[in-house]
């Protein structure tokens, strides 16, 4: 089975993990979101990437859901002292991994060769590509402050501004990494992990080339949004400040057109109704993934449901 | 009194933490070697500024003479597994001081602005001069490797390979830092610290202005040479392979026409003769400096002594 999975932070990497779990390297490909992409005093920190990359490599902070295990804060302490304002937190291990891919692309390394490398380093043997190798970033307006690049709204001012639109910035239009239309093309289905779709999947799907060749394949989203309210993060605010009601058919009705199936949440039957009219299969299960056993169930719900319906 | 010093790495820093104990900021310049600065993974190192910055700011680490005390290592940890080579040993708290300085720099502020804004938030009050703004490298060229940039000799290579020359290499001839050649000016006498005149002070005077400033001033010289033997560093093996006899009298006779007087340790009486004959003035004392006390009590010899002869 060829599946292509689209993930962002936190959710996504948490399927990720139970995809990675029964499929083999050559069987799934791993797109992920750069849009929170930033700069941070001159390093290039990409935190959706690290996250799913932490996770992989068994490198990852479960509790906080971001940066690594057993990390230390002896350079953030002394760099506050410089710099004052240090609004995101780079722990000392984490800060190897931005130093050292910050100077793979200024010496010209394109980011998929670069998060390759990084994979390789860490033992990682699943294919992780970044969505684009060009810049694109997400920007949220605010009714508090304006434009906000997505890490100064989520992490600097903690989701706490009132959403009003979210736009993707690039230069010129973004070309999608080299290879990923490719692997979606050659894939039996695609797989949209359960994180917040404007923000982590929608960046993916903006990327000229990679929508149009997911709408012809089939496709299975898998909701994060559970009893109105997010797993973590900021979708569920965000969908309120938008005009969105957050619920699992928002979602599903966001991805109209493009998935076949939503995977939702035992506590969500009730919207079974309302996604069969959007002419979409709701597929029940339990999607909270807290014990690894959780994740490489979900994984086995979707990828048996897929090979069951389609392949 | 106005003192300038000239100063290199550990033996400078020194003395020049005595003299910060007797003059007062208004009193002493200091201006540091950045002949070894270099790039680390896109990093501006400046390791005789950091030096000498650490040990004013009491965050020295005594033991190893350079970097930070209470110093953790997470990052380099990290770092060689994604590099491989990583032969400089950057701390955690290290770091914050490169990752800062670099982003300063890119952003287009010149290095003794950034040197200035560093000193003030660590409580530093005198005042601290990189040599230049612009980039001077001190080259070793050697045997065994052709040229190498310092660091890569001194650290990299831990100063085995054999020297036949050093010089030191700029895009266009450097300037002067703004202020320092008014400084010398305006000052009373000028100390050459007990760094190696070689690699050290050498690339201060040879900054356009530096050296004919100083030829018209009273200037005392501390040789860093005690019994043959350097306190610290490679400077007498290096007097060895550029066929010169490691000794103060060496020293003296390398800084002819520049120095008034040289201070050797008591250990060293018997070159007094030799040393009178170049017109320098010898001066004995302990110019070993183990304890702060050490470090007072030497400054206040250099000090009374340009007192007695000059003021």
């Amino acid at each position: 089975m060829k599946i292509v999975a689209l993930a962002g932070g936190v959710g996504g990497a948490k399927l990720v993990q139970g995809l990675v779990e029964i499929l083999t390297p050559d069987e799934l490909v791993i797109i992920v979101n750069t849009g929170d992409d930033f700069n941070f005093h001159g390093l290039r920190i990409c935190p959706d990437l690290d996250t799913i990359c932490y996770t992989l490599a068994e490198l990852s902070n479960i509790e906080t859901g971001w940066g690594r295990k057993d990390e230390s804060w002896q350079f953030l302490t002394e760099f506050k002292i410089l710099c004052g304002e240090a609004w995101f937190q780079v722990g000392d291990k984490d800060l190897a991994t931005h130093v050292y891919r910050t100077e793979e692309l200024n010496t010209g390394q394109p980011l998929h060769l670069v998060v390759q490398d990084l994979c390789a380093k860490w033992g990682i043997k699943h294919r992780i590509f970044p969505m684009s190798d060009d810049i694109v970033m997400t920007i949220v307006d605010t009714v508090e402050f304006g434009e906000l690049q997505f890490q100064e709204y989520f992490v600097r001012h903690q989701c706490k501004p009132k959403v009003t639109k979210i736009r993707f910035d690039s230069k010129d239009a973004p070309n999608p990494t080299p290879g990923i239309i490719d692997a979606i093309n050659r894939s039996d289905a695609v797989v949209l992990c359960p994180s917040n779709p404007w923000l982590s999947i929608d960046p993916i799907l903006s990327i000229p080339g990679i929508g149009s060749a997911i709408k012809k394949k089939f496709t299975v989203a898998v909701s994060p949004i559970i009893g109105g309210k997010a797993i973590k993060g900021p979708a569920a605010k965000i969908f309120y400040e938008l005009g969105i009601t957050p619920t699992s058919t928002s979602v599903a009705e966001h991805y109209e057109g493009l998935i076949n199936s939503i995977f939702l949440d035992n506590r969500d039957g009730n919207l079974v109704d309302e996604i069969v009219k959007l002419e979409i299969t709701p597929v029940i299960t339990n999607t909270i993934m807290n014990s690894k056993q959780d994740k490489i169930q979900l994984a086995n719900d979707v990828l048996n449901f897929i090979q069951r319906i389609n392949i």
